[in-house]
């Protein structure tokens, strides 16, 4: 009878702290693996309603499907015209932010060996809805100021949190511009 | 036996454009009834695992309650060392901006008296990990680009179609800098 030898791996608060440092490693050596791209597919109903579905994405140079769709319904709620049948299209995006700085936290508080016992947070945001709705030229249509608490229970000191927290994707994404083109086709 | 005098509400593509008509003309007379304050929670569970709820806003000089509160799950997949339970962040990110580009074409097609059939549309946007992980300095951290692509029937032709998506809170708030204050505690 023979054994196979087996890597003992380290999970630290979920987080497969093992596979992580591999993941880094690969993506060291063969930097196309870090290419990634996120999809959605978006379904107008009626009004303010509309469902997005989220399936397949690609990285680690090839496609990826998720176990199964997330279907998302937006809507708004009735002082905006809607049903109020789903979070709002400005609420998501705060969830967005929410569980990529939670994310990020889980991440490398792990891979720095640093335990979590818990991560809460709160977020609001501003929207002067006079851009939006073409009122005032001179005011902003989307957030004008996103205010954040977190709550951080574990061996993290106020520093390393918000260092740790500056690195997530979605915080730059929001705080600093994105290019974003739109091909459009009538009919 | 009297009649009550009613006014005629008229509604197009499910947005009752008489209602928008007074909303935008109370808002004229008092601009604070624009003041928007969006809100989430989140509650980080274990890993990349988190839930964002969201249940109450401000708007029109009041607290508001949604119907019910949304609970949104966040995880990442498999291959980013998640379990995959739910739409990962950067996602959420693509699904708002796909609720809120519909959700502004359907409100302000609607105020135009433009007949919508059917709005479809496709989102893909990049990340490249080697920002994240710390690989690369010179690497932004969040979206590169993205890239949507539109499919609308109905009575408008691209220009209008591209003018009133460009009116859309969360495309402003992606394509330009958002100010973002986080506050720390820790234990």
């Amino acid at each position: 009878m023979t054994t196979t030898p087996e890597i003992q791996e380290t999970v630290l608060n979920g987080v497969n702290v093992t596979r992580l440092g591999q993941t880094i490693e690969a993506i060291r050596q063969e930097p196309e693996l870090a290419q990634f791209k996120f999809r959605t597919r978006n379904q107008w109903d009626l009004g303010t309603h509309n469902v997005a579905t989220i399936s397949d994405f690609y990285g680690t140079c090839q496609e990826l499907q998720h176990k199964a769709p997330f279907v998302l319904n937006a809507d708004e709620p009735p002082v905006l015209l809607g049903g109020d049948t789903g979070a709002g299209a400005a609420e998501y995006v705060l969830a967005g932010l929410s569980a990529c700085l939670t994310g990020t936290l889980a991440y490398h508080a792990s891979a720095r060996g640093l335990k979590i016992e818990d991560i809460q947070s709160e977020y609001e945001g501003d929207i002067d809805l006079r851009g939006f709705l073409d009122i005032d030229p001179k005011v902003r249509n989307g957030y004008r100021e996103i205010r954040v608490k977190f709550k951080v229970k574990g061996d993290l000191d106020e520093a390393t949190v918000r260092e740790l927290l500056s690195k997530s994707p979605v915080y730059d994404t929001l705080a600093n511009p994105v290019r974003i083109k739109i091909d459009v086709e009538t009919a």
